[in-house]
C-alpha cells in the first residue's frame, strides 16, 4: 500500500466518521424501516367505527340526541350562563378546546387538558383518570364542578323546569320515565348526542380495502407507527383509549406531578397513570398530553416514544407518524347544525356572573 | 222611590265604583282599542327583509362568507384562545348572549348588553352607542378591545398568517387585494357572514299578503303596537336599527347612568341616547336595554311605552304587545352549520389565558 493510498483511505473514514457524527448530531437518530402493512394486516390492530357508539342502558333515539345536542350547547346549564359544554369542546375545532388546560367560571384555569368528545363515548372510561365510567356518568360532573360550570343540580333542574320546552323535549326523550327532567337525564341527554360524534376517516377507507386512502407519505407513517410499537396502546377503532397506562411505563417524563388516576383510585400502582387518549382527531387538537404542556405532534409523537417504548425517534420518524396521524382527522368533515334554543321565562333562574 | 229601591240603586253603584277601583288596582290600565290592520297597511310601517344585507363597498361573495363563518367562530381571535364572536353573539340563541353585560377576557364583565348579530347589518350604524358605522367597521373593535377579546392587529395576524388554511383563503375571499390577509379583511370577512343572517318571520309573510300568517293573539298586538306608537322608532324591515333616539324622550328612566352616543360624539344632546334596537328576535334575546337590566319583554314594553311615548301601558296590553312581538322570531329558525376550524402549527403563537 503506498503512503499515497493509506492517506487517501485514512481520510476517506474520517470524512464518513465525521459525516456520521455530524448526521447524528444534526439529523438525530437513523429513520426506522418498517414494511408495507397491507389492509387486512392493519385491521389486527385497528378496528372500523360504529356508525353510533350505542348503549342498551341510555338508547340513541333521535329525540334524545336533538335533546341532548341543544343541552350541549346550553349556556345555561353554567352558574354564570356563559359556559356550555360546546365552550371547552369545540366542535369546530376538533372536539377540544385548543388550550393547555380549560377555562371554568370566572376564568378558573383548570389542571388538566379538554379531551375531545369526539369518539369518546367508545373509551373504556372517561376523563383523563377514569373518573367517570362513561359519557352518561362523565357529561353532568363539569356542570357542578366548581371550577368548571360552577352549577348545581337544583339550579339546572329550575332553569331548565321554567323554559316550557324543555319539559316537554325531555318527555319526549325519556317517555318510560315518571320524572323525565331529572339531573341524570341531562347528562344521559348530552351523553347520547355525544354516542353519534363518531368520526371516521381515511384510515377506515383504508381498513376497507382501500389501499390508496392513504398517501405513500401517510401509508410509511402508519407503517412506522407500527413498527415502533405505537399500536401496542393506540390500538382499536379508536386508537387509544381502551387501556390505562403509566406516564413513564420505560422512563418517567420530566416534571411530572399530577397524580393520575391515583386521585380515583387511591392506589399508588395507579400513581402516573392516565387514560390512553383516542388518537382520532389528534392533529386537531393540539396542545397535547393530560397537561396540554406539549404544542406540536411530533414533539408528542417522540416523548411516547421515548418514555412509554424506550425509542429515540428521528425528527423524520417522528414527521412521518404525524403525518399518518393527520390522516386520521374526520373525513368527511364532521357536520353540526346549531340547535335553537328556547328562550327563558320570567321564572327562569338568572344567570349569575359572579 | 222606596227607601228600599233607593238602598238596592246605592249599593249597586257602589259595588261598581268599588269593583271599578278595585279593577284599576289589581288589573292596571284599561286595555287599547286598536282597529286590525290590513297586511297592505303594515307595510306603511315595516319593510321586507332582503334575502342578504349586500354592500357593494364588501360584497358578499361565498368564499369571503365561509370565510367570515370560520373567523366569527374562531376562538384564536382572542387573546386566550376562549373566546370568540360566537362566545357572545350565540347563533344557537337568538344572536345575543342572554346576559345583562357581557364577559370579556379574564372575566371581566362589560356595561354594555352584547345586542343580535342578527339582521345587524341592516342598521343605521352599530354599537349601542353607534361607534361603528356598519359591520365592517364594528367586527374587528372587540377583537382588540382589552376588555373583550383582548387581542390586537398583530397577534392575530400572526395567529393566522401561521395556520397555511387561512392565508389561502382569504387569497380565495379577497383575490383583488395585494395584501389579503389584513386586520380589515378580517373584520370584512366576518361583516360578510353577518351580512348573510337575515332572519324573516311570520311577520314577513303577513306583509306579503297572507293574513293567517299572525294568529289572532298576535294579530292584536300587533294593531296595538301600531295604535301605541311604538313604530315610531321600531319601523323598516328590521322593526328598528334606523334611528338614534333619547332613553328617556317622555320621561327620564330611573337611574340611567350611561351616558349613551355622547361617549362617540361628545355632543350633549346625544347624551342618554342609544340606537333604537330592531326588535326581530326580540322574545329570544332577553335581557333587555343597553344595559340588560330588564329580563321580561313584557317590562320592557311597559317602560317604553312609559318612557318614549308617556303612555301608561296595561299588562294585558304590554302582554299583547309581546305576543306579537314573539312572532318576529326567525321563522324558519335560523341553520348554521358549524365551520371547521383548521390546525394551529409549531410557529403559531399559543393562547394567553393570563
Amino acid at each position: 500500500m503506498t503512503q499515497n493510498l493509506r492517506t487517501w483511505l485514512l481520510g476517506t473514514v474520517a470524512i464518513v466518521v465525521a459525516g456520521v457524527v455530524v448526521g447524528r448530531l444534526f439529523l438525530g437518530e437513523p429513520e426506522i424501516a418498517a414494511p408495507a402493512i397491507t389492509p387486512a394486516e392493519a385491521k389486527g390492530y385497528f378496528g372500523l367505527l360504529p356508525a353510533v357508539a350505542d348503549n342498551p342502558q341510555n338508547p340513541v333515539t333521535p329525540e334524545k340526541v336533538e335533546l341532548g345536542k341543544a343541552l350541549f350547547f346550553e349556556p345555561r346549564l353554567s352558574k354564570s350562563g356563559f359556559i356550555a359544554c360546546a365552550s371547552c369542546h369545540h366542535l369546530a375545532s376538533g372536539g377540544g378546546d385548543g388550550l393547555a388546560t380549560s377555562i371554568g367560571h370566572r376564568w378558573q384555569v383548570g389542571g388538566r387538558n379538554a379531551p375531545t368528545v369526539l369518539n369518546a363515548a367508545l373509551h373504556v372510561a372517561q376523563f383523563w383518570d377514569g373518573g367517570a365510567a362513561d359519557v352518561e356518568e362523565q357529561a353532568g360532573k363539569p356542570i357542578s364542578n366548581p371550577g368548571g360550570m360552577a352549577s348545581s343540580e337544583t339550579l339546572v333542574l329550575k332553569r331548565l323546569r321554567t323554559i316550557p320546552a324543555y319539559p316537554e323535549r325531555f318527555r319526549a326523550a325519556f317517555p318510560d320515565d315518571a320524572e323525565p327532567l331529572s339531573y341524570a337525564n341531562v347528562a344521559r341527554a348530552i351523553a347520547a348526542f355525544e354516542r353519534t360524534l363518531i368520526t371516521p376517516g381515511r384510515l377506515d377507507r383504508f381498513l376497507a380495502g382501500d389501499a390508496t386512502a392513504l398517501s405513500p407519505d401517510e401509508h410509511a407513517g402508519l407503517d412506522k407507527f407500527i413498527a415502533v410499537g405505537c399500536t401496542g396502546c393506540h390500538n382499536g377503532a379508536a386508537l387509544g383509549g381502551g387501556s390505562f397506562q403509566k406516564f413513564g411505563v420505560v422512563r418517567a417524563p420530566e416534571g411530572l406531578a399530577d397524580p393520575g388516576r391515583f386521585e380515583v383510585t387511591k392506589n399508588e400502582a395507579d400513581r402516573s397513570v392516565f387514560k390512553v387518549p383516542s388518537l382520532r382527531n389528534i392533529a386537531l387538537t393540539a396542545p397535547y398530553f393530560h397537561d396540554g404542556s406539549v404544542w406540536t405532534l411530533e414533539e408528542a409523537v417522540q416523548i411516547m416514544a421515548d418514555t412509554q417504548l424506550g425509542t429515540k425517534l428521528s425528527l423524520a420518524d417522528a414527521d412521518s407518524i404525524a403525518t399518518f396521524l393527520a390522516s386520521l382527522n374526520a373525513d368527511p368533515p364532521l357536520t353540526v347544525t346549531l340547535p335553537q334554543l328556547p328562550a327563558s321565562t320570567a321564572t327562569t333562574p338568572r344567570p349569575e356572573p359572579n
